[in-house]
């Protein structure tokens, strides 16, 4: 086999390399790539200043692709398109058609702004003046997106903003430079192995145990969002081999694997739920509705899901979802027989066939001796039976609240599954 | 003014490259840099390729400070340190003590794993295995943060995962090394003007007619969760420079202007309540439980929000919300009638002071020519009076919930800023 064309990722922006704002185009470009057989090396996120901006181009004609991203726009700290064909031993030239293009969104632009054109001539004759030899990929804004050749290096220029670089994208994949680079890459096969309930050091065992990776596939042990995702890159003609090694890697962790593709826990509730015709209802307390969030971030959850009741205070909870002052006041509001009496609560009162809850205390105070931060009450509720579950999770106040959601919708997920099962 | 020490930052990690996984080190530590006056020239992101991160090294080891990320594990594929150490020309060498702590560390975890402590004994001694003349942060784990000095340049080694990097990272700022760089650098001021309502491109040319930055203040301007942050960066002495440039910046602005500090608007509105002894209660429909999960986010919410209601079906809008069978009938779901009862159902059942609530179509599905996708009514409710609004936002249905959400807490936060404003 033939080594992968490399690519190379330049992402320029003063904010970004100052740690303002996260970059995103580098992993959008790198898992772009990576799906189409070609390797991301290096992602280099670098600011305007013309020597490192330089630097970083120079390293990137060293690869079989590079691609660069941001400093488009009208303004002259904007200088990527200069320093690219400086980098490319390119000439800069004005090219016509691009020049009226840009001038007329420019001069609808003024005309909304009230301002004169004449502002805006230096802008739009910089933003059309590009390499010799470049190929342009249409417009995004005012600014082109470019490819241009450099001796055996494709050069893809694309604009910083995420959307727009993500439409150029599509366009320079299908340029005939860029399609040149693709036509020497063999794709993987990307595949997915999705855990919960087991360390990440347990699942980095029993790969190892399986006999670790190489021989064409690449495993990738990541925890994300307090799941587990073990990501296989296969490579053309290892596809038995990756049968083999997900075999012995998932034999001992059987009833923590609960997905091999990518839907998300609330997806595979929801999907769960509809299998069943049963809707579905949540009552949470410290996680303040991000499990109903979570839900309803699914299109089409309305289809399962009813609603549900952030109820906050002791008053909230027993007006809204009946739990008896008896509870609250013997057991206290984060305990098993809340949770259970939330979930009981939501399922009658908002008529669902399926309810979870959530009670806890997600700090940093209310913590005590007894009942510390972290402790969490969940319970689940369908019509075959109910499941309830306690933790003390570690972390900060966003992480006790996300592992608390993440933990409850797979709780669900089990009880729907085992019921489904038995059933079947 | 001489200029800041400059820092490179050269994070390792075959997912972070490959887009697996968004790199938090480099924004967190940028920040870090910047904010002690030490300007972050270039964030690399490598995988575990020895020509690469040899290379990405090689050019850390020009700037000031390099700061490495990543790569100290037991494994044979972790090799920063062995690959740090050549770049600085050091020899490698077997730390005693470092050995000795690595040992306890790993042998309690054989222990609790059922594992022989032979198995680890390679890993332990790789770990313990460290560049001369470096000194040793402490322990991640297993794993030991380092700080070493090539030349001029000073190098810190820190552990991949976030929260150890970031605990090893302040005991890196105390060494005796990176104290020394530090003190060469002159810390600027920071300021913020947080924006809501003007688009990024007002900002921009409001920041233009102010005169622009330089000479001592650098201005960034970002959109961020549909806010406009401006974020000026004010080299010391240029403290008279930044308060003009605000003040003429700020006036043509004056009504979208809210914040001068990092509270979040969820904070601000729980701020407001809180000042006028107001509770808080929420009613969601599209947005599914976000607008009180960031209202919950803010540690001591408790005092001000009470709950709220997720009615996400007709039949819980009228049954938990008595949103009148009529308005659904006539105006539908979403509509302002049917947002106004929202609003005024959950003050009266949760009994709050205050209320805010969201109905519209956030998409894929669901539009129509008269609602389209996007559509969304939004309103709040106070003792001293109401205040409703709609819009068409654009975007995917993650944007259109994620702005309705910010919309709704800036709708009442105006409302309460008003009413506080027209008290005194």
């Amino acid at each position: 086999m033939t080594a992968p064309p490399r690519a190379f990722i330049v992402v320029t922006g003063s904010e970004l390399v100052r740690g303002d704002r996260n970059d995103l185009n580098g992993p959008f470009l790198a898992s772009q790539l990576l799906r189409r057989g070609v390797e991301p090396a290096r992602i280099s996120i670098v600011g305007d200043r013309e020597d490192e901006l330089t630097l970083a181009l120079a390293e990137g004609m060293r690869a079989d692709l590079c691609v660069v991203s941001g400093g488009l726009g009208p303004t002259h700290d904007d200088r990527t398109v200069e320093f690219v064909a400086r980098a490319a031993g390119a000439g800069l030239r004005l090219d016509e058609e691009l020049h009226e293009r840009i001038g007329g969104v420019s001069r609808a632009f003024a005309k909304r702004l009230g301002r004169p054109y004449v502002d805006f001539e230096a802008g739009v004759r910089k933003q059309a003046t590009i390499p010799e030899g470049a190929i342009s990929l249409g417009l995004a804004g005012t600014a082109p997106g470019l490819v241009l050749e450099h001796g055996t290096t494709v050069v893809v220029v694309l604009p910083g903003p995420p959307s727009e670089l993500q439409r150029l994208w599509s366009v320079a994949l299908e340029s005939e430079p860029v399609q040149r680079v693709l036509g020497r890459a063999q794709p993987p096969e990307l595949r997915q192995l999705r855990f919960f309930g087991a360390s990440e050091s347990a699942v980095a065992k029993a790969l190892a145990d399986a006999g670790g990776d190489g021989n064409g596939v690449e495993a990738t042990i990541c925890a994300r969002d307090f799941e587990i995702h073990v990501d296989l890159v296969v490579a053309p003609g290892a596809g038995s081999r990756a049968d083999d090694l997900t075999e012995r890697l998932v034999a001992p962790l059987e009833r923590n694997l609960f997905s091999q593709d990518e839907r998300p826990v609330e997806e595979l509730v929801l999907d769960l739920c509809r299998a069943r015709g049963l809707t579905l209802a949540t009552a949470e307390s410290c996680t303040g509705g991000m499990v109903s969030q979570r839900l309803t971030s699914v299109p089409g959850s309305s289809a399962v899901f009813l609603g549900g009741v952030v109820a906050y205070s002791d008053e909230v909870k027993s007006r809204e979802l009946d739990v008896p002052a008896e509870v609250l006041a013997r057991h206290g509001a984060v305990s098993a027989e809340a949770a259970a009496a939330m979930a009981a609560g939501a399922r009658r009162r908002l008529g669902a066939g399926v309810s979870v809850s959530v009670t806890g205390i997600a700090g940093p105070d209310g913590g005590s001796e007894e009942k510390p931060v972290g402790l969490v009450y969940l319970h689940a509720e369908t019509p075959a039976g109910s499941r309830g579950a306690d933790f003390v999770f570690p972390g900060d106040r966003d992480s006790i609240r996300r592992r608390a959601t993440v933990t409850v919708l797979h709780l669900l997920r089990g009880l729907l599954q085992q019921t489904r099962d038995e059933a079947e």
